[in-house]
């Protein structure tokens, strides 16, 4: 198995360099104060304390119910089980279809990549474009395995967003073949223009529909979670509760406590996506300015601008750049095999202006 | 796969049903007051909500491996992983051992038998007494699997404790075969008398050890740990990656900051093992007046007392139970098979005095 190269580095790497690796929130916009208050109430109650149901609090689960009826996308708490982070979500659901196959993009999230090969789901990855998976390699797939694990909402690594007509499709052919998809969400709260509706909300029976706080909150706290059929979600719970018994339960409480408040959820949303539209703006002058010669596609949400460097093996400059005091994820991460690979992914939520402006003009002069 | 009978039970007894069952901690005595403090601090650093890396949090770390030197049992903080309860380390270790041979004890803890079962391994029960499993058997079955899961101190749920001849014959047969054992023990701070020397101790490179807080402190937090030598860490550190990231990050400061404090955790300690001796004494006396033909060794430490009641099917008259509002766990659910059996356990550190007077009149007008 492939060790995250992206932790590996978030081990490894000292404060001199600046990396553009992990997919790091940025830490100043975490709502710590208001999440302080939240636990300062969660800690006075000894029950807090105690276990709790495998499934998650109900009161968290009827919230994150809510997200999805406010939306339109008829939701019970009994359709949610909270994880620690959607990655154990993932993981659960894995389980469940082990030894299967399963369709992915191509390139798509190592950490995914990695929970199939260890519950030995065989991949067949399908090109992705930056409007989505390419239509007629997944219609020619797809039934075979009726299986698919797709980031429609700015994907990890390409910030690609599907095409609404891409959706559509896909939604024809699952239903058609009776199949599922594994809709994985971290960041479709993280748009800069409009909310893209999800996949599942049209496939309520044949998708898992996952969730996370981790890159709209914080990710310390460890929740996520996946919406799914109700019979479905309790076999999943049955996974979940032989794993680890229960995900945090203070952090739970906390996040429940947070969520009273409606609106201020609703406005720490509205300054992210601000923040993260400027930093992305930022990002991407920067990068045209430095780097002229790196093509890619303006991200309209999510946390990664992802392109090329024509012709340059971006896995072996990796190992220069780290000399130089700067790091980013070689695209070869992000593919199945071993081949040369000229991309690469940028992070550009975590750091500062100056520090884009120092990171790329050290890629610069190495290149 | 049994679903945990005692999960189950916890998500649908009603507030009238006095509870044998869990295995809770009394939340009176969780130190919610200490742990508030420590979390005041920990919210005040918007780096404790960020990612942090798989093993778990360095200086948390650094204080687990402090707990095995302290006993004379040479730890380095590379020895340590940090997991989502002792279960999740059970799982990782399970993982990493998958399609092989366990030896377990008879009865063994339900989440470990689940686990096992869900990795595919083999599982050979061996006879557990109350001064530990049987030695015959144990050198019998054990060269041929090279891989024995026990819990020496306290076991869940026989509140056995395993006598030092018993751990010396262990550590002579698992050095002779060059195996491993995994050491489970998650209630062995809870004792009355002495403090037993770990089996691990003695085979540091052949042995897993897991430990908790959440017996000690609180299982909300959700945080155990893996001892076991560097090599294999490093092994188990990629499973765990890929189950979750890292276990709760909120947690791990918490009780980091907690921990900083060495008197005050040692006199949460004493605290604990008073009140729960107080407990099982109550609880034995009672036993002994309410349901004088339940035959039975009085523990010395952790949470249950278990034996049985000769010629009666324990977890027919569960349900009967149940409908007088009194629960226990029958021993059914910790043997492998389906065959009838008529032992019980019950934990006695949740309930109240008049809760356990009143359960146990309960249960002895139905039988």
């Amino acid at each position: 198995m492939k060790r995250s190269f992206i932790r590996q580095i978030l081990e490894s790497i000292d404060n001199e360099t600046i990396s553009f690796a992990g997919g790091l929130p940025d830490e100043n916009l975490f709502p710590i104060e208001d999440l302080g208050k939240a636990s300062q109430k969660v800690f006075k109650n000894k029950k807090h304390f105690q276990y709790t149901i495998s499934n998650g609090i109900t009161p968290l689960r009827e919230k994150i119910a809510n997200f999805y009826n406010d939306e339109g996308f008829k939701t019970e708490p009994s359709n949610i089980l909270i994880t620690t982070g959607s990655q154990q979500a993932l993981f659960i659901i894995a389980k469940y279809f082990q030894n299967k196959e399963i369709l992915i993009e191509k390139p798509s999230y190592l950490g995914a990549v990695n929970i199939f090969r260890m519950n030995n789901l065989s991949m067949t990855p399908i090109t992705l474009d930056y409007d989505g998976i390419n239509i007629e390699e997944f219609n020619t797939v797809y039934p075979s395995m009726k299986l698919a694990y797709l980031i429609p909402d700015f994907q990890n690594p390409k910030g690609s967003l599907y095409s609404e007509t891409k959706r559509d499709e896909i939604i024809k052919t699952v239903l058609e073949h009776k199949g599922y998809i594994i809709e994985d969400a971290p960041y479709s709260e993280l748009y800069f223009e409009q909310k893209a509706k999800s996949i599942s909300s049209d496939i309520p029976n044949n998708s898992f529909h996952l969730g996370s706080f981790s890159k709209t909150l914080s990710p310390s706290l460890r929740i996520g979670w996946v919406r799914a059929n109700e019979e479905i979600i309790s076999a999943l719970i049955q996974i979940k509760e032989t794993i680890d018994l229960h995900s945090c339960g203070i952090s739970q409480y906390i996040l429940d406590e947070y969520l009273n408040d409606k609106t201020k959820y609703k406005k720490h949303l509205e300054l992210l996506r601000y923040e993260y539209k400027n930093k992305m703006e930022n990002f991407v002058t920067t990068l045209k300015a430095e780097l002229p010669q790196f093509e890619f596609e303006k991200p309209k949400g999510g946390m990664f601008v992802y392109g090329k460097l024509q012709g340059v093996d971006t896995k072996a400059l990796v190992y220069e750049a780290l000399k130089k005091k700067v790091v980013y994820v070689p695209g070869a991460e992000f593919y199945l095999g071993d081949e040369v690979c000229d991309e690469i992914r940028f992070n550009y939520t975590h750091s500062t202006k100056d520090e884009v402006k120092v990171g790329l003009q050290r890629l610069r002069n190495i290149l």
